[in-house]
This record gives structure tokens, sequence and C-alpha cells, in this order.
């Protein structure tokens, strides 16, 4: 079985840290490729980053469809692009705040979103009402560090680890789930200090698209996400074109040779 | 008061369809301009088209910004790259199926909505929950017809009409909303035929982008709608950027030159 | 164009304030015409007084039917009668809270309402969820200023500017909506010093109803909003009446000469 | 202990039936008092009609009170002026269609109402979101009889039954709500021939009300449902005034003498 | 008429409690009879005790079934069992919590509940998310007394009432619901205390019984709420079985002598 | 890694289905044990069957953590006793609804759930509000047939595949969710005749644990899912007893020796 984990931002010593996390927790026999787009942004910040980070995004995913890969997970905590990712891909694709709420919701009543930058929570908001029942996010709760700074700010670790116990004192929860794939690493280290279960969606994707693929199950391909119907695309995005509904792949997508 | 209408796909034929809708309604004193973007797909049905088209958008809406823009309205019924557009923007940036929905609300009980393709009904639904109370928007309907053949296709105007008239039956509403700007200019001629109010979001969202220019209202720039943190984009897209807080122009954007 | 604002107390001189709001806003040939009604409360500040300023409110919107007004604002932030309003109602009718909270979902992420009392603020809360989505309105803050001391407590603006930024923060919330329209006066001044959108509903409403009339939109006919059946009124509300389907005007409502 | 039942339209027939049916089911030592306006619609078949009927209503409520009444119950399916009347209450205030509704959530787990006309559905739809939890009220069906034709067409009772009939299929229901006070005498010979649960809400108020007697619990006093403050009414409705918190029964109203 | 009171948990000294606080309420000629399960429990303060309690509660049920009894109240707020309660009564089942929230909702505009253990407050929301509107429970409030201690603690009163006037407080409500069946004997002086009306739901549940019996209301036995299926039960709990649609009585249920 | 895998009900060859199953989908390494109660009914097909399978259930929970299991799964689509296996259990426990629902929502836009009984339907329901945001399951099927007839009866194939064709197209729905445990072996063979994933919850379940367990999550034991305090039970139950917090097990459960 093969995975492929997007890094949807182009930082490339970061879809290194995602791709150590993800091999450790995959199975036997389960290969798995971390890739950094050719396109986009260094790092995803805003609305206008998850936007722009987006073409690169699925290039990547028709690239691992054109090249056989199994499944796809999107490895930025906003899960840019899903929708999308989901028409062109036959396998399944899943993001990694999607996994990591979902886990949340199976080892606890109610979960905390500890994030990076406080301009964030609403999008960590929206995706929870899309996930997940209604009361089951019960905060989102932001550090403040930039996303590129995680790797190297010392003082990460302690200032995530407090921020986790006031989001549980004050929100009334019993998880907490790292809001940004670059808190992968943070894991074990926060969950042991605060003494609850603590996700990353980085390893909880990684899982849940291994099983679904053990499970034989792949993107629906009855209506929406029915592969796009063939159309031009203009300018620099030209050679994102898709073969729809007669390509050689049931449900798959065919690119231009050298796209990206 | 100068107002963009950015038509997110690239037909030009449909840009002009969306001025002429536009300017007809528009107060006197205020300038419609619609533009096309410079890249992009030729017309938005799905996820990846709407995906694909943002970027050319964003560009636009730079454009419109640094060339001294009141307003923006984003005419297609998908509301692609809103969040993002009001990042980079200092006025109001309104979607035409937020427009279109929000009006709806307001001359009746209930709306459906007659759309094009069936695969886009799921994201018609999605933005009427983010934009309308719960039951609001009672049913989404599509003739099937695609989007770029609206306007050539001599049976779109009696398969709508039919397609408006089962719907306020099925559904027990009393409004229609037309779930595609390609449908602008039938608008008149639905609402005589079947009697209830028919709403198109072009001259919605115009006049609703004209009227927050008037109060003097643009996009709140506290937190989630901030300018985006100035960084590196790569590839394709490099020449995306804004300087951010440390602009020119309060919570506006500027960009390189020639960019798309 | 004729639209008519419709005070529902009836206290003059907060219809003047009013109507100089309304004014300021329309557009070049927009006749804007404040009316109080001849009977009902002085202030509406409870259930109990929104209730008895109904019958007055509705005895105007015949009024305007009969003098071919295009459309109704109802200028209190309860919105009161707006239902049984629009089915007396040819043109449109749009409530200030209504248009208000409308138009802060348009420029920021989650707004708080700034109001009077806090024994309002349970029905701010439920006009919040018949208008808007889940979440939009993230908090209501009341002063605890009776409506008619708007006009005369020179403590007023300090007091709704430091109330403003304490729902900002308290709320996280991007825009503030004014919870009267006895605040009308205040909007700019606010703005200004808290440097968000504040929104006043008696200008947002009018221009909304402004928008709808250019549009074509009236209310619609079908179902919930027909005109009433006729029948028989007693006692003091005897000359209450509707000629209801068979009227004169589609849709519309003629009544007894001397109403009011 | 006195219940007065109140009939907010002014057809006194309907208020005798009423009032049979109240009796019907009252404890022993109840006295149940059914009273008709002295103002407002012959029946309430539209918003219009409801606004109309709440001066009427108030002025009752209000000689209730003074006279010593120890709760209320509003004997129509609209609830018409729930929130005003609890605000002038000591003791309870049950609106018909809030008793039915939870009556009908304790013996099953979905129900359908069988209303007058089709274009009160809205109403009842608002009010089951209102009182109950989403999802209890699976349906509204219209027999399109006009209120005051319930109690003189013979054919009333085999199109109630086969509306309910259709109503528990339809909407995978078990429990049948008649949506109209004048209903009331209906309920039995409904419920034996449709074999579930069939609830009138003149009967459900009233025991629910001799209920919150026997329990001592009355309305709350604090906040939104404190007596009104006192101010000046103009107009016909210029002898509407309530004593507020100086009054001389705590929580309590008195009004001018010769009221209504 | 007959009303059986479940308590269910084992302490006999809380049925006895329970059985006077019913038995205060209840009309002339309703008897009402508390019992105690055979198995299960000595007080209820979690998800496994709650487990643990059903299969005794059951078997009550059905004995009272068996001996003629009208109606059943489930006198712990957790609800336990009321569905499959429902399943095998043919008269009414009503749970204090659902009987609580419900009057709550009648005499005020939000409640707040006030419990023994934190650890229970998660399943008093899910209660009133079932039972009650969305927004009705403003807050649920932990005492942290143990179940068993309520009787004889001399601090609960003043502790229940100062965390009654917290809740008030800093939730904006204007009822408290007491949140546990040991708490019953409370009621009038928490009310007295705090100014508001208090709730107890062996109370509640007790008279809105004797209203359903009343009305001639059962459980619907149509669909989800019909008798179980006959079939066979291992192991300690073998002799629990229904005859179900072929029983005796209608809708009823007969068990094997010596149940329990 | 040893799985236990429980099926709630006591027929033994139902068990061993569940096993092959749940074997056939597990990692290399990854011990999988389905275990039989020894009391509760033979099938659940009601409220009243999950209520009475659930002290079984619990006791497996209990003999599992005894024996170093490090997770649970529920193979019974009510997943009964969710909430009080979570209590009890260090490691995860996941229910075999709460897994093919989350799958579901994984590889499309809307699932329908294809069932045994049409009396089952609610439970359904009630979960997919519980486990899912709302709208994502679009319709719960029933073909009428037992579940101990799943294994025997010859038409229970083709019933299954024509009733998730109907489910698709009426629901709008793009995913089916089998809806028991004894659908299990039938997944790949509806899945090819309908061509849309089909999802048996033991898979998925079985996976969900193991990935859950190789992520190192256990139940979060703050508040909520802590250990019940220890207290005495009654009666047939007496031997139902936990050590709580000061267990030799963090976070984990004794029991007597021989209980069941």
């Amino acid at each position: 079985m093969r995975i492929r984990v997007i890094n949807p931002n182009t930082t490339a010593s970061m879809t290194t840290l995602i791709e150590v996390s993800a091999r450790a927790v995959a199975g036997p026999g389960v290969v798995v490729e971390a890739v950094t787009p050719a396109m986009g942004p260094a790092s995803i910040e805003s609305h206008y980053d998850e936007a722009l980070a987006v073409p690169g995004l699925l290039a990547e995913i028709i690239a691992g469809e054109r090249d056989g890969a199994d499944g796809h997970v999107i490895a930025c905590f906003g899960d840019p692009g899903l929708d999308a990712a989901r028409e062109i891909a036959s396998g399944p694709v899943v993001g990694i705040a999607e996994a990591a709420m979902h886990a949340a919701t199976l080892v606890g009543r109610g979960f905390s979103v500890v994030t990076t930058l406080g301009r964030t929570a609403g999008r960590a908001h929206d995706l929870a009402r899309r996930y997940t029942a209604t009361g089951a996010c019960k905060g989102v709760h932001a550090c403040e560090i930039p996303v590129l700074e995680l790797e190297t700010d010392p003082t990460v670790l302690p200032r995530v680890v407090a921020l986790a116990r006031h989001a549980l004192d004050h929100d009334g929860s019993d998880v907490i789930v790292l809001g940004c794939a670059g808190m992968a690493g943070l894991c074990a280290d926060v969950s042991r200090r605060v003494g609850v279960p603590v996700i990353d969606g980085v390893t909880a994707a990684t899982l849940l698209v291994q099983s679904l693929v053990t499970l034989g199950l792949g993107t629906s391909k009855r209506d929406e996400y029915a592969p796009p119907l063939v159309k031009a695309y203009s300018g620099r995005l030209s050679d994102f074109m898709q073969p729809g509904r007669d390509g050689s792949r049931q449900g798959g997508v065919r690119a231009k040779e050298g796209l990206v």
C-alpha cells in the first residue's frame, strides 16, 4: 500500500517532519511518501495562504493518482482543497483536522483545539462544525506562534502545554487536538504533561487512510465527487485538466505530462 | 463609487452578460466594471474548478484594491475565495450566492435554488447553511444544463421555469433563487411566469456592495480578516505577495507590478 | 421611489432622528418618509410594549400601501410585526435588526449587539437565530440606558464605546451592531473610536428596501404572506380589515377611510 | 385554584367549546373560566390576525391577574402574545401549541401537526423549533378548512382522520397534534380511529397550568419576564399601562378600571 | 388512578423521600406508589451506574404494568432506560429530567441545572439537547456532593443556594432545575432564597403523568415504541421476556411469575 | 496488540461471523478476539433488548481490561453501553455505528443507512446526530429482516442491494452504511453491485481501535469518563463493582473473580 502525505505549504523541512511522524505509525508494508508542492505559500496562516496552496496541492493529488498511490493525506490543519481533491482522487483523501477531530470524539466527551495563530480559529470552528456534531469542539485556543517558528522556538513545548491546561479547565474538555501539522512532534510530550489524550492529525490521518484502503474504500464517484467535467483552464493554470468520466482509470484522473 | 464585479471563470462573454446585468441596477454615479481573470477554468462546475478559479480571482481583488475600487462582487454562485478575498480587501466583498440568499429571506418565508448541474447542489446547501438560518433554504434543484450552454441553449428558459414551478410545489417554498451567474438574464422572465420573486445574485450583490459602500462599511480588519502576514510564495504563484499590516493603505493590499 | 420608515413607537422626536438618518443614505430620487403611529407605547422595551406597538404599525403599513409606497422599513430593533406587515404589503418590508444583522455578516466573521436594556437581549438572540446562521451573533450586551434617554443622556457615547470594546474582546467578534433605532446617530462616532465596522439598522434597512425595489422584488404572495382572509374585527380594532385576494391592487391592501 | 382560558379570537361559540373541553379535564376544586376578548379578529388565520388578537388577549391577562386568577391558558395554536403575557402575569401562562407539542414528545418519538390552513404551517414549524428539540416535529399538514367552519362542517372528522393517517405514513411519526383550538372536540374520535395518541392543546395546557400552580411555580420575574417598565401608551391603546415594579402585587400587574 | 414512581437506585431511604414528595402534589384519588428495584447500584453517579440500574428499573415497569398501574415516573435525573421503558409500557412513562426541563421552559426564558457531581454534567447536557430547543439550557453546575450525602450533609442547602445564585448570574438564566431526585426536598427552600422558580423533577413528573393519564394518553405503540419482539434472554437475565404483540393487554407486557 | 470485539447479543454464530470479519482486516501482529456475553438477549432489535444487553457487555469490558486487552469494539449497530464502557476501560472503545458513520463521511458527501427493522431507525438517527454533523446522514431504510435471519435467509443480499439503490436515489446520498453487525459479510457484494462505497462497522471499528492503540490513545480519564466511584450493587448484579481511582491499573478496572 502506498500513501502520499501532502504538505500543502512549500517548506521542505516541514515536509520532512511530517514524513517522519507519518512513517512512525504506518503499518508493515505501507509505504508513506511525503511531498512538497511546486507552488504556493511557505506556510498557511490565512484564508489567502490556504487558497494559494490549493493548486499546488491538487497537482500533487493528480501526480499521486497517476503514480498509483492508494490514498492521500492533506497535512495542513485547515484541510485545504479537500472537496476538490476528492473529486480527482479514486482512493480516499483525508485531512488532518478531519482525522484529529474524529479521533478526539472517540476517546473523550469534548475536545479543545490548541493552534498557532488566533486568526485561524474561525477556520477551526468551521471545520469542527463540518466534521463533528454540535458541541464536540469546546474551544479553540491560539499560542500565537507562527507556523514556521514551531520548529525552532524553544518555548513552544511549555507554551503549548500551558495553553492545553488552560483549555481543559476553561472549556471543560477532556481531549486536546493539536491544530497544526507542525506540532506533530509535540504530541507525546504534551500528552504526558497534561494527562489527557493529545491528538496529532498527521498520524491520525495516515492511519485513517491506511484503514480505508485496507477496507477497500475509495472516494465515492456518485454525483458530487465524480471526476470534474473536462474543460479548458487558462493562463498559468492551463496545464490543469482532467479526462473526467472517459479517463482510463475508473473514477480517476490523468494529467498532461510535466504538470507542476 | 467604483464597484468591481469579478467573473471568476475565464469566459469573456459571460463577463459581458454579468456587466450588463450589474450596470442595469447600479445607482447614478456608480461605476461598475466587470473583469475576467487571467487564469483559471472556462466555467465553474465542481470543487476542482472552483479551487483553480481562486488564484485568478484573488489577483483581480488585489488589482481592484490597488486601483481604488470601493467594493467587489464575486460573480459565481459558489462564492469562491470569499474569505480569502475579504482578507486582502479593505472595501466590502460580497458573493452572489450570499447576496441572493439574503435577499430571498427578505421577501419570502423559504426559498428554492434552481441551479445548473446536480453535482453542485451540495455546495449550494453548504452556502445556505453558512449564510442563512436553518430551514430558510428548502431545496436545490438542477436543470442539468452546463454553465456555458446557458447562453445558447434555446430551451433554457422553459426548462428553468418548469423546474422553478416544480421546486415551489415540492419544497413548499415561495421564492426562487437562480443558482448561476449565467442565469442573470432570465430573472425577470422567470419571475413573470412563475409569479413569485425570483432572485439573481449578480444584481443583488451589486446593490448590496453599493449599499455597504454608501454606509461607509468595509471589511473588518480585526482578527480573521486582517491582511495576511507577509511571506514567500513559490513557483508559478511567486508574484502573489502582500505587504500586510505595514502596507501603504490601511487594511489594504499592494502587489508587485505586473501580477497576473 | 417612495420608502416609508415606520417608527413603531409614538415618540415623534425619535421619528425625526430616524428620518434624518434614513434620508442621509437614500439614493437620488428616493423619497424617504418617516412616520409615527397614532397608537401605541412611547418606547419599546419589552414584549408587552412590542405587542401593543404592532396595531399602530400595521395601520401605517396599510396607509403606506394605500398611498403607493414602494417599500417599508420597521424601525425598531425588535422588528415588531414583521410577518404581519409582510402579509399586507405588496412591496418589501424590512426590519432594522434583520438589515443590521445581515450587513454584519457581510463585513466580518462574527458580530456583537450593543443594545439598551438587558431585558431585551433575549429578543435579540431570537432574531439572530431567525436571520443568521448559527454562531454569527457572538453576544448581546446591554448598556442599561432606557430608549428615550438615548437622545439626551450625555454619557451615551462613551458608555456605548466602552461596551462595544468590551463586547469585541469578550465575544471574539469583529463587527458591532447597534441594537436600537435610537442609536442611529452614534454609528459613525462609535466606529471611529472602536476601529471596526459599526452597523445601524435604520440606514442599513433603508438601503436594503431601496435595493429590493430597484430589483423589482416585492413580498412573495404565495402561501404564508398572501393577503389575510377577509373577516370581522371587533371592538376598538373594528376598522382593521383587508379586502384580501379580491382587492384592487395585486397582493395589496385597501383599508377603510380614516383608519387610525 | 382558578385558571383562565383565553380564547384569543372574538367568536363566543368557540370560547364555549374551549371551556367545555378544559373543564372536562380539570381536577376537583379547579375553577376554569374561558373568556372572549373585547377586541380583535373573529378567527386567527394569519400573522395579521394574530397581531390584532394580542391587545385584547393582554387585556384579559391583566383582568385575570387583577381578579386573582392563578394561571392562564392562551387557547390559539399560534400561541399569540405568549412572551408579552408572561411579562404581565405572576402566575404561569401556557400556550396550547406549547402544551400539545410538549405532551407529544412524552408519548411518542415524533409528532405530526394536523392543522386548518396551509398558510399557518410556517408558524407551526416556528413554534416547534422554539418548544421542542430538532426533529421532534416531523411534519405539518393542513386540511384547508377555515377555523370557523370546524364547528359546522360535517366533513371535518373524516377529513382530519384521513389527513392524520396520511401524516403518520408520510412523516414516519407516531403521535398527532391537533393544530387548532377549534379541533378540541375531535380529539377522542380521531385517536380512536387512527390508533395513536392524538393531542389537543386546550386540555393539555389546562392540565399543565394546573400542575404548575400545584407545584407553586409562577412566571420567573428575573430579567426578561419582569413586569414591563411604566410608560405612556397613546391613542386607542392609552388605557394599557402597568405599574411595574412598584405595583401592589409582587411581579403583578394592576390596570385602570374599565380597561377593555 | 395509580402512578408508580420508580427510584432506579436501590437505596430505600431515597425511595421514601421520593414518595413523600410525589404524594404531596398528586391530585385527590391518585394513588402514588414509589418502589425500589431488586437489583442495581446504591446510587447513580456515572453512565456505568445508570446502565446497571436499567434492568431492575425495567423489571419494575413490567411489574407495574402487570399490576395495572396507569403510568410510571423514572425518578433519577439521568432518565435511565426511558426508551426501553416506553416500549414495554402501555401507559405514559416520564423521566424527571424530562419533566423538570419541560416545566422550566414554561416559566422562564432559560434555565440552569444545579446537580450533584460534575462528571454527570455531560449527561444533563445530552438530555437538554434531547428534550428542549437549542439554548434553553444555559448551564449545568455541580455542587460535588455525592447523591447519598444529600440526605445527611447539613451544608447541602446553603451550598445549593449559593450555586443556584452563581448559576443565575453566570448563565443569565431565570429558572433553576434541581439535577437529582435526592434534592426534591430542597425545592421550596431554594426557591424562597434565590427568588426564581426552582423545579424538582419528581413532583413535576408525577403531575405530568397524572395529566397524561387524565387526557387518556398512553405511549404510542406505532413503530419505535411498539412492544419488543419475543425472544430468549440468557444467563441471569433469562426471566426477562415479553409476550409482545400477542400479549393479553393491548400494547402491554406480561412477565413470568417471580421476576426480580 | 490485542483487540476484543464484543458481540453484545448472546448468539454465538453471530460472534463467529463478527470475528471472521474483524480478523480479515486486522494488521499483522494484531490479535482479534470476539466474545459473547454470558447474559442478555439473543438479538438486539429494540431499546429493551439493548438495555438488557448492556450488563453482559460491561462484564466483557471488565474481563478484557483485566486480561490486558488494548482496546474494545462494541459490535452492535446501536452502540449499546458505549459511555459506560468508556468509563471502565483504559484503552479505546469504539462502537460499530460510530466507526461506520465516521468512515462514511470520509469517502462521500452523505450516507444512507440500510438496516434491519424499521423500529430501530430512530436509534440510528439519534446516533447519527451524536456522531456526525447535521445533514451527513441522509436517510435510514429498513429491509424488515430480523437480525437472526440475516445469516440464513437467501433473499438477504438482493433485498439489501435493492434497498441500497433505492436509498441512494431517494436520499441523494453517495455512500451506504450497513446498519447491523450481522450484515458484515454482505459488504463487498453490495458495494460491487451498487457501485458506491459500502461500509460495515465491524471492520471499520476494528481498524479504528487498532489505529487508536497504535497512536497511543486511550479513553480520557478526565471528568466524565473517569472510573466510576466505588459503591455497592445489589441483587443479581451484586458482583459488579469497580475499584475506581484507587485501582491497581491507572484508569483501569478490576473486578471480583468469577464475574459473569
